[in-house]
């Protein structure tokens, strides 16, 4: 028994077998629908409205996260609904986790192009009675005369298309050679075939893709997606726990972000006039989670205390291991991970700024929901990771989304007005991130909420105890009939716990290295987020510390930017992985005074550690074995 | 539309989709016929009797090679006949391929045992916040810790399961290493697992199978199986051509091999109280053609002139590439080929026999439907191949068959009579070869055929011109209603030109070397027909020199046991690749005297080349390049 369900105004309709949630069906679909719990009706985020057929009674969860005229225009969780006749159904746009932009810009710093593949054009002679050589060896001594390259083998994959190739090219060869093996042949052009690459940041969010020329290191095309894995659930968490049920479900996870990633890597290609059979290496970055799932690794101990990879160090796969439809022979290399929350994209970004070359006192933040923060102290560095959570990203906050279009992405209280800007110039939907951030630091510093996070009287405030919210936009001034937009006191509370993570984190790199807030010369500060954020509503609510703007560096995806320079550069490659084993990791669960910090980080306002805690000495100096 | 067909004695029953032939079903219910030709109607071996049920008419292909009485009692050839109904189908022992004996055994070297794969007990402490190493960063430090072993990396396949395994086993590991990289991890008993090796002969009928331990060099156990490509063609010519066909068909041919592998793997394992992840290398070898066809490398270019391989160097597939279900990172290591028709397999018996070693002058003979030739003359070796064709395998040979039950074996001309023994004591079906041998021998001897190889008059001769043929087993013989056994005017010149071919291969590596027959000191004899026949016989008939019976030795599959060397030594290995590159090959097209030598050796007796002939200096010392 199927039913027919068609989703507006996204346009996609199919089948639903009967017993499927309008969840499962969203998903088949490829309807991305937020959602945080991976469909267990306690995040309340899939929300639609079904406005023709019938489904299934309203459920607990439904009454939970929906208000009462809601439920009446037929707002309902679609993960908690069945539906019992074909149905339509809208979703509406904070609903749905597709984003307006993708972040795939990022700081570009400039290495000599050291690639470890070579491409070259080759002759390579006919056989015949007097020259029986194989095809292989033929090419290889070809090769050798020629250009004198040293070759040992050919990897079985490209012997697989050789002796077609060769009669078909009439012995015209574009050869790619990587440490002494082919690893990839294809056609001539009077030169060498132009050899590309392709660097990846695999976000838990987003993903952004590079096509680059290997030769030249330039960028020929960029591609910034979602990570389709988020239909399983937003967080690593939900994500590791449904590869962990069962080895089908972990190709599904494998299968997504590998998709995902064949899918840009062939419409870059595309861009740039070639095919990704082009493709003779790739480098992977991302989170040890996204890491591990990418390679279809186990992720059981890496969701359980104390939180360990399965592997650490950089590696080389063949990428047809991984499942990208790169050239036959190509490799995909993952820079090393450093801890079970600190992975190779937090290497990447520390690669791109330049953090072990830095001199003075450097603080790095790639802020996420989990936020990794490197400490820099005279080239001696030190990282961590903090739950910040997902509240900036929207989660677990009433009228928070995604950065698509709609979203307020800033705002100010002049006067007892709220003046606001939105994504795209639409009607404002909700608001995303930077603009949360903003609400927070306008109620701080007008002191709508006090230091403690209480919400105060204020004309905009309505509401009683923890129903107490500050609304942004009234009913009467949405218009057409659209919902208010407010920041609750539940939100505050959600969003002094994802601040005070992330000081937490500042505050203890800074404790165990003996340091005070204002000797911290530079902060860097990567990620989507922090490319978007305004640093002065981050000062204003204690979550960066109160340091003159102008030692603020936003710089885009600089994970992203790692990844290009480990794929173009052996050399890179090589420093990244020095990099990590000089990294010293903090495991901030063995942090005698976290709760204290903690505490105290969860504050509003710029001075939350007196002077009378700089220059702490600091116990940590032995930080923990990795 | 299907129909229900039954396969007797066989008792194989299934459907049979209507326009599929006879042959098509016996191939899907696995009734191994035999066939030469690919199911083209040309060769005349896949009959079969239809008892019961409805079929197609008689074709001329029916007609050209049954007999009117076979017609009438309901002969067909299978690969023109297509069911109309259900039927009950008898397949008679000769046109079964499936045959009574194959050959694993062979002659015993024995070198030290040095494998590439070594295996480690080792014990890996728990994780815990003061050791948060990644898993595999604490198993390769332990193990070097522990065995003073460095690593570089794990495979990714062994990551898969390791971190899963180090819980379940609490921490007790048995690690394989192989060149710097853990490609195993398996459970301890006390000690380290005993590491498994596989070492496979893949034989154009048959694949011989041996399970050792890399550690003390035994032999586990061993195994014979048919190659089951053969029911798409009995020589490679065949199976190129159906490989070549499309892809899928590639893919066919290489799971035919690579699953009986598989399974002879895994009845070996059983045997020995093991599994097949606990395989953790393998080498294997076979003619050009099967190297080839198991790799799933082009063909084409192999089968035409002027034949060259795709590759020719030793490799080091994955066996998880190759289609092996072993330990996960297990390494499959094929030995290096020569020429399209000389192949590994002819490396591993020069392996084997240790001729890249010997003293004085050593001729060695691999027979089959391409017989190998290489004469070791003082340390320098020169290999050629000869297309001695099928006959001796029982093909094209009226009543000839494989060496299964009911084969005539050996056979006597004793007064007017003769004496034979079959195989198994069976009442008499047909010849096979070292019976077929015997009887041409006999008849030679007899003075029945001539030098010429033209029958003349005997008791037992009948017919006239190209029909006639000398009766082995008469029909009053036979017993049992059952057919008369012949050799006919026809089968002899089959035997003349395939025993030509092998005598001319000898020849021009005599003369190509300056020698003459007498001065070779040793005749090694390789393979499963070499192991059965009469050498007298083979004189006899001047398929070999005329030289003291004690000079020849029948070695049994010298192939396997060089593959088994490879298998358990790096050095062996390293001595086989120099052997490879030391072998002088010769493309008999480019041979000048070719057809002169070739018309000599047809001739049946003794003294083929006389004393004029020896001695002749030959231009062929600089042999075609490889």
């Amino acid at each position: 028994m199927t039913y027919r369900i068609e989703f507006e105004p996204v346009g996609r309709r199919g089948p639903c077998l009967a017993g499927n949630s309008l969840l499962d069906c969203a998903r088949q679909l490829g309807v991305d629908l937020v959602n945080l719990c991976g469909g267990g009706g306690s995040c309340g985020r899939c929300k639609v409205q079904v406005v023709a057929g019938e489904v299934s009674a309203v459920t607990d969860s439904d009454e939970e996260f929906l208000t009462p005229s809601e439920l009446a225009e037929g707002y309902r969780l679609a993960c908690r609904t069945f539906p019992l006749a074909d149905c339509k159904v809208r979703v509406p746009p904070e609903s749905l986790s597709t984003p307006q932009r993708t972040q795939v810009e990022g700081l570009e710093a400039h290495v000599p192009p050291e690639p470890l593949v070579r491409s070259y054009a080759v002759h390579v002679p006919f056989p015949s009675l007097d020259d029986l050589r194989a095809d292989a060896e033929r090419v290889r001594e070809s090769l050798q005369a020629q250009h004198g390259v040293v070759t040992v083998s050919v990897e079985v994959a490209v012997l697989r298309e050789l002796s077609p190739r060769l009669r078909d090219q009439k012995g015209q060869l574009s050869v790619s050679v990587r440490r002494e093996a082919i690893v990839a042949v294809g056609r001539t052009v009077g030169k060498a075939q132009r050899p590309y690459g392709l660097a990846v940041d695999v976000g838990t969010t987003k993903i952004a893709a590079y096509l680059l020329d290997l030769e030249s290191g330039a960028t020929l095309a960029s591609q910034g997606i979602m990570n389709p894995q988020i239909a399983y659930g937003e967080d690593v968490i939900a994500r590791m726990a449904y590869a962990s049920g069962d080895p089908a479900q972990a190709v599904r996870m494998q299968e997504l972000v590998v998709d995902a990633i064949n899918q840009a890597a062939a419409q870059m290609c595309a861009q740039a006039g070639g095919i990704t059979g082009e493709i003779v290496e790739a480098v992977v970055v991302g989170n040890t989670a996204m890491h591990h799932l990418f390679l279809r690794l186990p992720v059981e101990q890496l969701a359980l205390a104390p939180y360990v990879p399965a592997v650490s160090s950089a590696m080389d796969v063949r990428a047809c291991d991984a499942g990208l439809n790169l050239a036959p022979g190509a490799t995909v290399h993952l820079l090393p991970n450093i801890a079970g929350y600190v992975g190779a994209d937090h290497v990447a970004m520390l690669l791109a700024a330049g953090m072990h070359q830095m001199a003075g006192v450097v603080l790095a933040l790639d802020i996420g929901t989990n936020t990794e923060v490197c400490l820099a102290n005279h080239g001696r560095l030190t990282s961590l990771s903090c739950a910040s959570g997902p509240a900036f990203e929207g989660a677990h906050i009433r009228h928070g989304m995604r950065a698509a279009a709609g979203a307020i992405e800033h705002l100010r209280l002049v006067g007892g007005q709220v003046e606001y800007q939105t994504i795209g110039g639409e009607p404002p939907a909700g608001l995303c991130g930077s603009g949360i951030l903003d609400a927070l630091a306008q109620l701080t510093m007008a002191g709508v909420v006090d230091r403690r996070g209480r919400m105060g009287d204020h004309p905009r405030v309505r509401g009683e105890g923890g129903d107490r919210e500050f609304v942004i936009v009234r009913e009467d001034e949405a218009g057409n009939g659209r919902r208010a937009i407010a920041i609750t006191q539940k939100d505050v509370r959600e969003l002094q716990l994802a601040k005070g993570a992330m000081r937490t984190g500042v505050q203890v790199l800074l404790e165990s290295n003996g340091l005070a807030e204002d000797e911290i010369d530079q902060v860097i500060i990567a990620g989507a987020f922090g490319t978007y954020i305004d640093v002065a509503s981050a000062i204003a609510i204690g979550m960066l510390p109160p340091l003159p703007l102008e030692r603020f560096r936003q710089v885009g995806n600089a994970a992203g930017m790692g990844a290009k320079l480990a794929l173009i550069s052996g050399p890179q490659r090589a420093e990244a992985e020095a990099l990590a084993r000089r990294v010293g990791y903090i495991e901030l669960a063995t942090v005698p005074q976290f709760s204290r910090t903690f505490a105290q980080s969860m504050f509003l306002g710029q001075d939350l550690f007196g002077t009378s805690n700089h220059r702490v000495h600091s116990p940590l100096d032995s930080s923990a074995q990795r």
